[in-house]
């Protein structure tokens, strides 16, 4: 099995949760309830627990001597694998609530998949994983139909937190040429499989939010690749700060 | 029964746990490790977690309408009823850590005698809270001897935790005479019978650690009487700096 290729997908889908999560744990103490305060960091602590054992994984595939901790804090920027929509500044409240409900919609379908992944490792990852998605975006969905069909003012929010999003939704659903050996060997998902009902669970919700999505039209690119925003290296900056001046040590 | 005492009472027990939870989620993405980083949040998460409980309680034993988050986001440090200890900032990992050993410690003595409160609802808070608060001490206990005799510089820092910390542990006793008819009816305990156990269990645990504690000497208090350091209120500053922008908004 091409070990090379699993280790970039492993990547891909551990970065997106460990970016998106620490976006999320941003709002520590932060938040404008304590009530959604504690739940946003509780959905910060799930995405980062998931990239843990991703990452895990990912350096025992690559065998060369990295360890989640290694990956999370000793990668630059380039490196990184994760699409841009996670790397994005988290905004006012509505961008991290609607992100939160486009990406948890996206990795419901994905971990829903990779359950039945023929890499038995990756499935329980899977398994597990998906019971937390499924809380996300149910807690995300309630959110952006409060937001949207609520007062004038947090309606305009969550619509610009729509536009402002949608273009870097797109890069969720191209398939990354690299992983055909394994999409075939059913060890991951062809990711393009997931547009057509991530679409429709969306629409459903922006409908009953009283929003709408954008028209179509060009979509952000290059996270899968490596080419990040500005904002993915000034937040690495931030995250590895403490890992990298005390190289090596417990703490 | 005395209100305006129990009220008070509940502020001090809930103020501890925020702010000390709001310093630990400072932590939130900057931990040194992935998974202790998860437990600091989790164990931050689990404080404010309380204190929501207990502020929802003192907003309805006030009866002038405030609920947890007015009481958290809309109070200056003057009504702040916290001990010191809770609110200095985060130091290193080694601070954070022997201050939520030293704290913990104290909570489990507390919920424990808490827990058998003639007041229900106290009673109630308190019995779902000491889980929680055993397993930070645990937790920290653990970190503390793995720190305390650990590398040089592991033993270095965490000794100066202890002796920078040692100061504030004081006030944890210092029984507020507003409290003696609570105490009395058998609604709160008096502290000052939890400082000798305390006392036990640091003790052994900073042996353990190759620590010692050190001589008596001055206590700094204020806190329990509104009386604090400079630090609270630029935590508090940044904490309500979102509620304080859109009062009365839903988020």
């Amino acid at each position: 099995m091409p070990n090379a290729a699993l280790f970039t997908a492993l990547l891909r889908l551990g970065d997106d949760r460990l970016v998106l999560g620490h976006r999320n744990s941003e709002w520590c103490g932060h938040g404008p309830i304590l009530e959604e305060d504690i739940a946003l960091a509780n959905m910060a602590l799930d995405l980062v627990g998931q990239a843990t054992l991703l990452l895990q994984y990912a350096g025992t595939v690559e065998g060369a001597g990295r360890d989640q901790d290694a990956l999370a804090y000793l990668r630059d920027a380039l490196e990184y694998r994760n699409a841009l929509l996670c790397e994005l500044p988290k905004g006012d409240f509505g961008v991290t609530i609607v992100r939160q409900f486009f990406f948890g919609v996206y990795s419901v379908l994905q971990w829903e998949a990779l359950a039945k992944s023929t890499d038995e490792t990756l499935a329980g990852i899977a398994a597990k994983s998906l019971k937390e998605a499924r809380y996300h975006v149910r807690h995300a969905g309630e959110w952006v139909i409060r937001l949207g069909d609520g007062t004038a003012e947090s309606h305009r929010r969550a619509q610009a937190a729509v536009d402002a999003l949608w273009p870097y939704t797109g890069e969720l659903f191209m398939q990354p040429a690299d992983e055909a050996e394994l999409v075939a060997a059913g060890l991951t998902v062809d990711v393009s499989l997931l547009e057509a009902p991530w679409r429709a669970q969306v629409d459903d919700v922006l409908r009953r939010a009283t929003l709408r999505a954008p028209d179509a039209g060009w979509m952000q690119r290059g996270g899968r690749e490596g080419r990040h925003t500005e904002h993915l290296g000034h937040m690495l900056a931030e995250m590895q700060i403490v890992a990298r001046s005390h190289p090596g040590a417990s703490w």
